[in-house]
């Protein structure tokens, strides 16, 4: 039997479309037990009684499904259970731990453990794009970029005094809907702003010049149409700015809303909330803190000593 | 009288467009005399003969009365010389260093200094664009961002160990003329390629990691529009970096072409320019390195002075 954490991660951080994602310390647990046989159960289990299950017991199958044809072995038994603390279909990355925990689960399992880049590949695959995903295999605050037809990444690592501010409100978004919202074409405009802020946010995390993140967390590529799915969103972002939070966006894409700080954490957190609840919103909040840990690595010394 | 020197500048260095730009060691030199009369001579010399003049004694003749306009005095008498450097049309922000240049002129003849907020301001209004105004305002790698109506920037120092090859080939290409050729609108694939490039390119130079640069100087908003009015393009990057170059770009809106480098600067120089031959153009080649001296500053500590 072994047992990993799978980090909660939060993509785009404003500018960052497709491109940033950055692991938070906020976990689903996976516990998984070979069998002699060869069943395959899958239970999740939820530590918070507002969540329903959708596909993720789908999606932690079909990742382990997919290893095991990828390194071309015969299926084995397994029990994979779990413990979901993140919540789905909010922009936390949900769906990414799922598919992570599922290929680690067969990576463990089969005791067959590809190289990291095509781990990474493998995940990025499945989930169809990389910034949630490759965040929750490696840790820190995530650089995407493809690279020919495969995903590419550099992580850098997320300073310990910053504070992120979570504000989940209580209603979903499927990804699909929210791509459909996006206009076709760009102009450049928004694309030059975007280069711009996701330029500075870079800046801010490596020079830990935190005064550049209210502008650096800017956006004109989503931010601007998946709003309009998310009452109260621009009074949101003002008041969290208001108390003192550092920036703020959109949670991947959305509903969740990030803030991001150093200080009164609780003071900013507590005035999101209540500006929701101003639109008729309810919504949880989390205070997290940057997650640097390389789960691969920890599955890799896991089967090492398996 | 007082003389100073504005660098010559690169824009966008691929990723970057309309974002990046950075001063480098290569002088276009100002010498400034007061007058007791109304006259304004302006003269300017070239070391190099294959520059033709252009409309740079216009721009600095421009900018010199738009100071004065701006700061709302009776135009002053000036002799200025410029000592011409950097190649005229060929993306080396010639035209920026003739509008900073002739700024710089009427501040210290009016001993009226505007914030060096202000003078950024100005200095972008007058040039259309941030991009090569601003890095020879301050020198260094400038993030240029909109803020609201005006221009922002951050401003990275340039590593001390990186050389930057410019290749100018022997003809000229108008900004307008390089503007007309960019599509009016953009798909999201090549917004998102350009974010992860120009943040891969702002680690690397933070992070001083270099091996990131071959991969951050790529660019899909403007080379592969641009790059068709330039023979041998793709050719001589690619001779750029089979000797070694870290990576390679057009530098603005070209003809010129920046590689940049910690070693093999000659080889990978000649290499460039034996290129561009092949396909009939001939070249002149620069090994320059960053500049990251504030000429804001200098020219206060002279109107100080004075």
């Amino acid at each position: 039997m072994i047992d990993f954490n799978v980090p909660a991660t939060s993509a785009n951080l404003g500018p960052g479309f497709d491109t940033l994602g950055l692991a938070l310390n906020l976990f689903n647990k996976f516990e998984v037990r070979s069998r002699t046989d060869e069943k395959i159960n899958i239970s999740i289990i939820s530590e918070n009684n507002n969540i329903n299950f959708d596909d993720s017991d789908n999606l932690i199958l079909k990742s382990y499904l997919k290893y095991y044809e990828y390194i071309n072995k015969k299926i084995e038994g397994i029990d994979i259970t779990e413990k979901m603390n993140s919540p789905l279909a909010r922009g936390m990355g949900s769906s990414a731990s799922a598919i992570v925990g599922g290929l680690f689960s067969a990576a463990w399992n089969s005791k067959t453990l590809i190289s990291k880049k095509e781990f990474v590949g493998l995940a990025v695959d499945i989930e169809g794009h990389p910034d949630n995903v490759i965040p929750a295999i490696l840790g820190g605050l995530n650089i995407n970029y493809k690279n020919g037809d495969r995903f590419s990444y550099h992580k850098i690592n997320i300073p310990e005094e910053l504070k992120f501010i979570v504000i989940i409100p209580d209603f979903e978004l499927k990804t699909s809907e929210t791509r459909k919202i996006l206009p076709d074409r760009l102009d450049y405009s928004s694309a030059i702003f975007n280069l711009g802020r996701i330029s500075l946010l870079i800046t801010a995390f490596l020079e830990k010049n935190y005064s550049l993140l209210a502008k650096a967390m800017e956006d004109k590529l989503h931010q601007p149409f998946r709003s309009k799915l998310i009452p109260g969103f621009e009074n949101v972002i003002k008041s969290a700015k208001k108390e003192g939070a550092l920036g703020a966006s959109l949670s991947g894409a959305g509903p969740t809303i990030i803030a991001i700080t150093d200080s009164y954490e609780k003071r900013i957190a507590d005035s999101m909330i209540s500006t929701f609840w101003d639109h008729n919103v309810s919504a949880t909040k989390y205070v997290l803190k940057g997650y640097n840990i390389n789960l691969y690595e920890i599955v890799e010394n896991l089967i090492a000593d398996y």
